[in-house]
């Protein structure tokens, strides 16, 4: 099967044009109402109906294309532990992460992107979990980790990794997305795919302690304590202040994630894991926790990861992700082949609460219609959606706009530039735009 | 870190004994209830007493531990991308799936073990997910893989890979158990590692599309039809009949798993999902779907899979999973170095609803204590369960029991054995009870 990188291939023609012109005109107009539903299934219906079995089946015979065997169906298969570790299918070589050129002066302080045009669900097969490093990954012998926590605390420690492994452990679905996701949209459409729009985003199991036993175990000073220090091991010394409020609600130190261990890119054997904070706060190979009564005002959060205002000043220590979705299909690159029945499919998140709703547009805007969303819905993780659009031939302008729990609603790029003007490089949470031609081709377009 | 088989590194010492005489006697008996929560933690915190920070950091100085750096602090790491699709750390090379010696005569025929003792969470990493096949797994070519549908159908339907990644999709968690898992456990106690008492077992998020949605495209005969018959494209052609009610339930066929492609050992690019049923009707490879109005008497439902019952009579078409449990850690083979705080973790789910309640007994059954559930508790899928625990350093016998939403309660030995008998294979959902030894070793035993 040819994949290009855009997986083009999941967009497949629907075989015949079977609408009447009424229908066309109510689709163009984005009239996907409730009424609209019926005729929708049976847009979906009439285009599986080229799919009908070959004509010897509808003879009765169809037995013959069955028992016209592939070659797999005829031999000896590998067996059991062949791979005792599993490996993707060598079919999909195409569904990796990527670097995006000339993004990164040195691929040590890079970023690798995630194919969201390709995935599913709301877990991210460890494996194509996205990077960003800021001096390169390393994978950590767990025997000689170890991670401290001193400060304003009666009782330093010194955890070895079987200490930590021992204690009261929490497992818990939730997303990471760097807080330079979308980084590249500020001033106009940049880039030509949901991989590098979005891919900065992940969503995982992870299993650990929480910040609350550790803290209550090396007796933290209840009435002083304002603020966590953390601290990675890589070269990068990657620091970090993290509110006390935030650490002792729902943060952790993980050493699992998807069920296993962690990926050495992702932190091996412990990162901290802060729900609803940008990546960077989430210190891989953590070593150390400092319990403060300031912000620690490190390099990563005075002059990195802030905001450029209109005004010229720059806004500091603004780490929860407000609500963001994306449609991953269809998206930029992809190519619609055919008129016909399409699933539009994408993700939704926000760093507070969960996400209540999901509306998506077909015509730029101006009218939204109500996705599915698939269960679990949970708190600070990733929530797909799904629905249905039957693509007329017209262009179209596909956008997906995310409501959280808390009332918040995805701002336009004419919103989030009114107050934040584009000269920002962080925390880019816009409504995505996906502009279908008349050829079928979907390009990132910034609209609204 | 020297990591053996069952990974007893992550059972580790408690510094030193801290429980006084009648402490130590009442968790003997078993009294782990509300008014012991707060003596556990105190034990929780004492155990951690040891790991206090060296003299060095008491005494102010901590810098001095962390100046002393590691390599891997002082290096520029390897770039981002350097492993396209990721993989696990080198640290954990045996965490791993394995195979039981001697269990059958072919690798092409046989089973990998999932090392549930070393995994957390409710997902599965893909490549530590259960293998068990029939003649072997292939690795088929998507362009080329077709499902067809017929039999009582008015529009007999051959859908290409394409086709089918088109139409609705949803994605839902859910558990799949081989109904041959805890097969060797009927007469007694007889592996050594839950790996091998439990390790047919997996949880996953799955992609794909609903039956209902492909049996409504094909036409199917509502009145007529009763049963549907599931054919594989490996060269067993496993073929399972499947209730038509079970179908247009909650019954799927998924091409993603965790976010990516199945993988080729769990039936890439296609397989059959029917939610709390055993695994061998979850047809890996599908490539037929027939709808017909009686059960389909195929090899694997009546001669293999089925229930010996205690008059010698086989129990065929038994397919549900029933509530099941069993905790992972700590589990049989490992070994608890000293007294102390242990967090005991395990797993529990059922095909029917969701799990309600899972207790845990440290006296082999005498006194029950209720474990925390960990979220999300969904329908037909993996349930994590957590409860705290003081090791006295006497014999114990750990043991944990599922309650279902349908109010089943999980069977001792005694009574699956009262009711089945004790020479089946399938559909053993008995209470796994784990021996520990004075001297901290771990053991698998038949106990109540």
């Amino acid at each position: 099967m040819d994949r290009s990188k855009v997986r083009p291939g999941r967009i497949r023609p629907a075989p015949e044009n079977f609408l009447d012109a009424d229908s066309l005109d109510a689709i163009r107009r984005g009239q996907i109402d409730e009424d609209r539903r019926s005729f929708i299934r049976k847009s979906f219906l009439a285009a599986t109906a080229a799919m009908a079995a070959p004509a010897a089946m509808a003879a009765g015979d169809g037995d013959e294309h069955i028992l016209n065997l592939p070659p797999w169906s005829k031999k000896l298969g590998y067996p059991v532990a062949h791979n005792p570790y599993g490996q993707p299918s060598k079919y999909e070589s195409n569904l990796v992460r990527r670097t995006s050129p000339g993004l990164a002066a040195t691929d040590q302080a890079n970023v690798a992107f995630s194919p969201l045009q390709g995935m599913f669900g709301i877990i991210t097969a460890s494996g194509l979990h996205f990077e960003r490093h800021h001096q390169g990954w390393v994978d950590i012998d767990p025997a000689k980790h170890r991670l401290m926590i001193n400060g304003l605390v009666d009782k330093p420690r010194v955890y070895t990794m079987d200490d930590l492994m021992r204690l009261p452990s929490v497992s818990r679905i939730h997303f990471v997305e760097c807080g330079a996701n979308s980084a590249m949209e500020w001033g106009n459409a940049a880039v030509p795919t949901v991989q590098y729009t979005h891919g900065m985003l992940s969503g995982n199991e992870y299993t650990g302690v929480l910040l609350s036993t550790l803290l209550e175990d090396a007796g933290f000073d209840e009435k002083k304590a304002k603020y966590l220090l953390a601290e990675g091991a890589d070269g990068s010394s990657m620091t970090r202040t993290i509110d006390i409020e935030r650490a002792l609600d729902d943060a952790m130190v993980a050493y699992g994630s998807n069920g296993e261990m962690l990926r050495p890119e992702n932190g091996y054997p412990l990162r901290l894991v802060v729900p609803g904070v940008q990546g960077v706060s989430w210190v891989k190979w953590l070593r150390r926790l400092e319990v403060g009564d300031q912000p620690y005002a490190t390099k990563d959060e005075t002059s990195h990861y802030v905001d450029l205002m209109p005004d010229g000043m720059q806004r500091q220590y603004t780490s929860i992700h407000e609500a963001k979705s994306v449609i991953t299909t269809p998206s930029g690159g992809q190519k619609l082949l055919t008129q016909g029945y399409y699933n539009v499919s994408g993700l939704a998140w926000t760093g507070r609460g969960h996400i209540k709703r999901v509306d998506v547009s077909v015509d730029g805007g101006r009218n939204w219609h109500t996705a599915r969303l698939e269960e679990p819905v949970l708190p600070k993780a990733l929530t797909r959606f799904n629905i249905d659009w039957v693509w007329d031939g017209g262009p179209a302008i596909l956008q997906s706009r995310a409501i959280d729990s808390t009332g918040f609603v995805q701002p336009t790029y004419s919103q989030l530039r009114d107050a934040r003007g584009s000269r920002s490089i962080y925390h880019n949470n816009a409504i995505q735009s996906w502009q279908v031609s008349e050829n079928g081709e979907v390009a990132n377009v910034h609209v609204g």
